[in-house]
């Protein structure tokens, strides 16, 4: 392999274009456990916010030229946060460059983290959405580079009880469908994979997790208004298993804003922290 | 409305073709509740021999020309039956050609059967299935045609055990999947709409618990190999809600025949009867 190039990384952008449909809508809407109409019929469709994370989702293929020098079986997914800049279309095409914006060095043995951003455009050059994620290289640290600037992780006001717990199911398919949104990454259904990298069983994608979340932040402080969620991050902190339940925990701050946090039920493990929404 | 026409439907002709992706044969598994890893995964997969039913469905637009005279609002979907001539290729382009093959006039008051068959090609030209379909048209009878010919149900033979029960569950989000295969009849998601024809809530669809008694049929007889099921027919007897359990009752005959009937297990309706099948 040839040696890490923090350069050729920060150079590197990846476009893609997708013909998205009604239907590929009501898959991802499907994908994260939804079922309310609205999400689910053509008639009266509307886009789940968090459907931006899978719009443009390059996956893998990012990080895959020999020339950047990654690990790329020791990459894991950090953080995720979804801006809109006006509501999800529920149909078109996007147009969407993956660049990375900044690269912090955790130094040899721990990593390096590499934040991603996605400008997303419809098909008329309006831009729609910026998604940002963080991923650690764990093979990838003690290039040379700084590991100062780093933005510290959104704190919860876990001192006191959350303003709203919205529990959700996830069915024992759910990576299943998900995964027909665009991450076909072996790991979320074949047994093999996911043994041969520490995995009981194939876990749930992070971004699938993600997707629950902000259903429940929709619900709880947006009335299922998806024109009223203007931005959502997480920070991910243990994979859930696909038929576990998730309970999200909210506290509601000022002028819209919130945090968040879930937690896995049944085995009592907290699965995204750190979280935080701006609602309109 | 014009008079009913059985020569003009006689001379209908409906083709459709389909561009269908790997993720379309994993959709269709989804939405018949499949989770077997070689019906859901594209590195090892195959096709639901049932997903005929969903290639080339022309659904009501079959019956839609106002030529035809046809009482639209009145149709029952009565049996199905899918013939291969060759294992389903699991992904590809499809050309199909829908027509009526026979019309029986069971008199006025009680309606027209309608035969349909469906003829299925693949890109290069091969005969890869025949699907035939029966209606009830319950506005269309009496209009001077023959009742003889109609060929009899297949009996089960229920006066001895079934050889084998397969219990397999449907979710309750089952129609919003199956619809994606292409039924999007508002009957099987929207509440206004089964209501307006006499059901309590969204019932499934017809073709989605033919998908599930298919796979009962695939698991009892054929070791999941899809290729050795060559034809599977049904009668609808009652609909399936979302979220019930089918048990599927097989009786085992010659040379490979059988023959099965289904069961809503929560309610024991009986929800398909006189179900057959020819394994290899």
């Amino acid at each position: 392999m040839q040696p890490f190039s923090p350069q050729a990384l920060l150079a590197r952008k990846v476009p893609i274009d997708n013909d998205w449909s009604r239907r590929d809508t009501m898959i991802y809407a499907l994908g994260v456990g939804a079922e309310e109409l609205p999400f689910v019929y053509e008639k009266q469709l509307v886009a789940l916010p968090t459907m931006a994370a899978a719009i443009g989702y390059p996956g893998f293929h990012f990080w895959m030229d020999p020339e950047l020098g990654i690990d790329t079986g020791r990459i894991v997914h950090g953080e995720t946060e979804v801006l809109l800049h006006r509501p999800l279309p529920v149909e078109g095409r996007f147009s969407s460059i993956n660049q990375v914006e900044r690269i912090w060095d955790k130094g040899e043995g721990k990593g390096a983290v590499v934040r991603q951003m996605r400008q997303i455009h419809d098909a008329q050059g309006a831009h729609i959405a910026t998604v940002t994620n963080s991923s650690m290289l764990r093979g990838n640290g003690g290039f040379g580079g700084t590991s100062e600037g780093q933005p510290a992780p959104r704190p919860v006001p876990d001192d006191r009880t959350p303003d709203a717990v919205v529990t959700l199911a996830t069915a024992p398919n759910q990576a299943l469908l998900y995964r027909l949104s665009g991450d076909y990454n072996p790991l979320h259904i074949d047994p093999a994979a996911a043994q041969a990298v520490g995995f009981e069983r194939p876990i749930l994608h992070g971004l699938c997790t993600f997707g629950v979340a902000g259903r429940a932040i929709l619900a709880a402080l947006c009335g299922n208004d998806p024109a009223r969620l203007r931005k959502i991050g997480v920070r991910f902190s243990s994979p859930v298993y696909p038929g576990e339940t998730i309970s999200v925990e909210i506290w509601k701050g000022v002028d819209g804003n919130a945090s968040f946090r879930a937690i896995a039920k049944e085995r009592g493990v907290m699965v995204l922290n750190n979280g935080y929404a701006e609602t309109l």
